[in-house]
C-alpha cells in the first residue's frame, strides 16, 4: 500500500535551519517557519499513522528520558513518539544512577549518549534551573561531540522546564489550527491566559510562559490575567509584549478573569504559583527546609484561597464571544467538585469541552514525534514523502 | 525460510467473534469456540518461534502495562507477548504519574492510548475493584473512541483481577490439552482445585476461580475443596455449576482435601485468603487502617494455621488417579521445607513436578500474545499463514 | 548502501569455542583467541554503526538485565548494546517482583526466560554471593533447556560481581588496544594498578581484579599498588601472578603509589574496599546490622584518611614514563575539588585525560553487544559481513 496521492503537509521548502541538529528548548528561540514545520511534520506523521503506514525511521536507537518530577502525559507521548519512529525509550533514573555520587552534569551526559539519537528532559522544581540543566547537557553533548567523544550529537527535546513547556505549547497551536482552520484564521482572535484557583500550590509557570511566549506570534489578541502578586517570569512577559507588536497582534495584563474572557475566542484558565513563591520555594528546596517548605505552602494556599471566585464557570463563560470560547487546559484540571472541592473550573465547562481537551492533548505525541524527526532529519519532506511511497504497514 | 508445509492450529473458521475487538476479562465471557481459538493461537505462535520463524506483526505500537500488584511471570509475559508481536512495552506507573493528582480514570485511560494498541492490567487486591476498574477504563476508551479523540479503541488484557485470572486458567488449560492430547480428552476427568495451608495471608481467589470458572466448561469433573469459612464468590461458584451441566461435567464443592483428591487425575492445591476476610481486608485497606490490617492478618494466619494439614503430601498424592495425578500451581509455590518450614506442597511432591510446572507457566507468554493478536486482527489464521510464508527469521 | 571493500576485523577462523553459548563471567576463563574476537567483534558493530549500517540481527527477543546495585553507564551500556541488535531491554527489579515471597533462585531464572536471549546481571555488594549467583541462575537455566522447559538457553553476561567486571576490562582492554595500536604493541607496556583514597567506602573489587586478570594476559608488566590492609582477593592475586607469567609479562605487589607510577605506560589508580572489610560488611549486610554497618563505614573511613597521599597528582604523573602515562578510571572518579574535597585525581590530570576517559567508556556499549552476539551467533563474522552486505541504514 503506498499514498502517493495524499498530500503532505510538509513542503520540500519547509523551514528546516533551527531544527536540524539544534536543540527544541524555547519556542521563542525558533523562526515562525521552523515552528511551522513542526505543525507540518506533526500533521504528517498523523495522517501516515491513521493511515496504517509506519512512519519509522529508525532501525534501532535509543531516546533517552529523564523526568525529575511525575508525568503521565508527556512521558506517554514521548514514548508513542520514539516508538512511532523507531526508537527505544531508556529512561535515566536518578535514583538507580550513580548521579548522587557528584558525578557530574558533563561526565552522565556523555555516558549516556554513545548510542542515544534523542534526549527529552523534565526539569520544571527549580526556578532557574531546569532551563539551565537543559543548556549545560547540550553544552556537555557539543564538547563530547567535537572531541570524538560521540559519533553523534543527540538532539535534546525540553519535556517541561523553569520558563517553557514547548511540546505542550506547540501541541496546543496544532489544536487551535484545526480547530480555526489555519494559523491565518488565529490572526486578531482573542485568547485569555488567566490564573485559576486550585488547592495545590508549586504548579510550574512554564505553561503560561509558553502560552504567551508563542500566542504573542500568531497576531493574536493575547490577555494574561492574575491575581496581584501571581505575576510570571518578567522576560518573558515583556517578550510577550514585544512579540504581539511585531506580530501585528496585543498583549495586555488584567487583574480579573473577567476582563480576560471578554469576547474571548479562546480561554486557557489554569493555576500556578507566583513567581516571587517560586523563587522562595526553590532556595528552601535547595536548603532541603522542610519546616520552611510548609511554612511556605500554608501561607500560599491561605492566599490562594483569597482568590477562589478565579473559577472559569458557566458564567464567566457567557463573556467570552457569543459565549462560545474554545477552552482549554494542559490536563489533568482541579475540577470543582469532581477531583477536588472548588477547583479552576466548573464541572460542566469542563465536561462540555471535555472532547476537545482530549483531542488537544492528543496532538503531544506527534509534536513530540516531529521534534524528534526534524532534530535528525535535515529533509523532512523528503522522508515523510519515502514513508509514504514505501508505505510498510504499522499494523501488518 | 518458509513453513508452508507445516500444518497450523489455527483455522480459517476459527471462531473469533468475541474476540476481534473485544477484552478479555473473564473467561465466561467468551464462546467456547474463542477459546479454543486462543489455544491455536497461542500453540502457533509458539510454533513458529520454534522454528525461528518472527511472528511479528506491528512494525511500531505500544503495550501498556499497569500492574497494582507485584508480578514476575506476568510481567514478563506480557512483555515477551508484546515483543514478539512487534510491540513495546510501556509501564504506568501510578507512582511516578499525575494521577495521584485526582485525575479521573476516564481522563487516564485516554492520555495513555492515543498511540497504544494493547492495555494489560493487573488489579487483584480490593474485591470488587479490580474487574470493576477494566471494564471503567473499557468504557472511558470506548468513549473516546466514539468521540473521535483515540484513533484506535485498545485492547485491554485482564492479567488478574479480583474475580478471574484468564491469562494463568487459559495458559494452565493449553498445559492440560499437551499434557492429555486434547481439549476432547479432558472431558470426565477429574481435577480437584483445592485450598492448601500457606504461611502467608491475602492470597487472591481469582486462581481458583479462574479453574473452576474455566474447567467446568470442559465437561470435567470439578472438585473444589476449602475449609470451612474459605469460600470464593458466590456467583462464580454457582456459575461454575450451572457450566457443568451445560458442558455434561460435574461441579461439587467438598471440605477435605483427600475428598477432592480421591481419583482425581489433576490436582490444583493453592492458597486463598476467605471471601469474607478480603472483603474486611478491602474496607481496611480504603481507609488505610494500618492497626486493622494488622489485626486482620494475625486473626486470619492464626486461622490459616488450624489446617496445616491441608498440604499435598505424598500421601495425598496416593489418593488421586493411580496415585499419578497432574500437578498444577501458578507458581511461586509455597513449598514446605524450601521457601518456607509448612506450606502447600511437600517438596518431594513439588520437585516431581518441577517440570511440568515451568511448562505450565511457559505457555502463559503465548497466551498472552495470542490475547493480544486476536484483539487486533479479525482473521488470525489468515495472518499467522502470512507470518509462515514469509518466513522472517527471528534470529538471523 | 553496502560497505563490502570495508575490511572487517573479525576474521572467518576467529576464536568462538568459548563464546558461542557459553556465559561470559570472567575474563580468565576465555582463552586468548576468544578475548581477541570479542575485541574484533566489537570494533566491527562500531564501524558498521559510525557508517549507518544497523547491525540488527534479531527481529525480536529480550535482553533482561538485573542490577542488584546502582548503575548508569553499565546500565545504559547494556540497553544500548541490546537495542542496536534488535533485543528489548526488560528489567527484573525484585522490589516488584514475587522474588521476595521466597521464590528460589532456580524458579525465577526459568521463568523469566521462556523468550529470552540474553540475561545481563549486576551483583557486587555481597563477597562470594556475586558471582556465585550468576553460576546459579546459569545452572538453572542449564537445566531448564535440558528439560524442555526454554526452547533456548539464554546467554548470561556479567555485569560487575565480586570477582571480576569483564565488560568493564574489556572495554578498557579495546580502548588500550586502540591507543597503542594493537594487543601486541602491549607487550612489555607497564601498567599501574593502584588504589587511591575515596572518602566514600565499600567500592567493590571487581574492577582492580578485573584489570590485573586481564592485563597479565598480555605480557604486561602489571604493578599492583595499595596500603597496608587493603589486599584484593587472594586467589586472583595468585591467578594475575601466574598469567604473568606464561605472557611473558610480569606481576608485582608494591606499597606505594609511586613504585607503581615510576616509568609506568598506563595508570589505573582507583578506591576499593579492603578485602576484609568487605567480608565484615557483607556478613553484617546479611544480618542487617545497621549499627555494625555504621560503625564499620566510620572504621574505614577514618582508616582510608591515613592514606589521603594516595592521590593521582601531577607530582606522581611525572614519575611515569615521559611523564605521559594514559590515566585510565571505570568513572565516575572522585576528583579531588571538584566531585570531592580531597580524592581519587587531582583536577587538572583528570581534566587533561578526560576525552580518552570517555572514550574508554564509550567502548563499552560495543563490547556488551560483541558478548551478546558472540553467545548467540557460532560464526559472527559471517553475522558480521552479512549485515555489510545487507546494508540496512540505521537511520533511514
Amino acid at each position: 500500500m503506498s499514498i502517493n496521492n495524499i498530500e503532505f503537509s510538509t513542503k520540500p521548502d519547509s523551514g528546516t535551519s533551527g531544527l536540524y541538529g539544534e536543540d527544541f528548548l524555547l519556542t521563542w528561540e525558533k523562526s515562525r517557519a521552523d515552528l511551522e514545520t513542526i505543525l507540518a511534520v506533526a500533521e504528517d506523521l498523523k495522517m501516515l499513522r491513521d493511515n496504517n503506514i509506519s512512519p519509522r525511521c529508525f532501525d534501532s536507537g535509543l531516546a533517552i528520558s529523564q523526568f525529575r518530577d511525575n508525568s503521565t502525559r508527556t512521558r506517554f507521548s514521548f514514548a508513542s513518539a520514539a516508538n512511532l519512529l523507531g526508537l527505544a525509550v531508556q529512561d535515566l533514573d536518578e535514583g538507580k544512577s550513580q548521579i548522587a555520587h557528584g558525578e557530574t552534569v558533563r561526565e552522565t551526559s556523555a555516558m549516556i549518549s554513545f548510542l542515544s539519537d534523542i534526549i527529552g528532559i523534565r526539569d520544571d522544581m527549580f526556578l532557574g534551573a531546569g532551563n539551565t540543566y537543559m543548556r549545560e547537557v547540550g553544552a556537555a553533548l557539543d564538547e563530547a561531540f567535537a572531541d570524538g567523544v560521540l559519533p553523534q550529537r543527540p538532539g535534546i527535546i525540553n519535556l517541561q522546564c523553569d520558563i517553557d513547556h514547548p511540546t505542550q505549547s506547540m501541541a496546543d497551536l496544532l489544536h487551535l489550527k484545526t480547530v480555526f482552520g489555519s494559523l491565518d484564521n488565529l490572526k486578531g482572535k482573542k485568547i485569555a491566559m488567566t490564573w485559576a484557583y486550585s488547592p495545590s500550590y508549586g504548579k510550574p509557570l512554564s505553561v503560561p510562559q509558553g502560552i504567551i511566549g508563542l500566542m504573542t506570534r500568531l497576531g493574536m489578541q493575547v490577555d494574561l490575567a492574575f491575581p496581584e502578586g501571581y505575576g510570571l517570569i518578567p522576560e518573558v512577559v515583556g517578550l510577550a509584549g514585544k512579540q504581539a507588536k511585531e506580530s501585528g497582534g496585543s498583549f495586555r495584563t488584567v487583574n480579573t478573569m473577567e476582563e480576560a474572557f471578554d469576547g474571548a475566542d479562546i480561554v486557557y484558565p489554569k493555576s500556578w504559583a507566583p513567581f516571587h513563591v517560586m523563587q522562595r520555594r526553590t532556595e528552601l528546596l535547595r536548603k532541603n527546609d522542610h519546616d520552611g517548605l510548609k511554612g511556605l505552602e500554608k501561607e500560599c494556599l491561605a492566599n490562594n484561597a483569597r482568590y477562589k471566585n478565579w473559577e472559569c464557570t458557566e458564567e464567566k463563560m457567557k463573556l467570552t464571544k457569543e459565549g462560545k470560547a474554545l477552552y482549554m487546559h494542559c490536563l489533568p484540571a482541579d475540577i470543582s467538585s469532581v477531583s477536588c472541592k472548588e477547583g479552576e473550573v466548573a464541572a460542566t465547562v469542563f465536561e462540555r469541552y471535555r472532547v476537545p481537551l482530549y483531542k488537544q492533548a492528543g496532538f503531544k505525541p506527534y509534536i513530540i514525534a516531529a521534534m524528534m524527526l526534524t532534530n535528525r532529519f535535515e529533509n523532512p519532506a523528503e522522508v515523510l514523502m519515502g514513508m509514504g511511497k514505501k508505505g510498510t504497514r504499522r499494523v501488518s
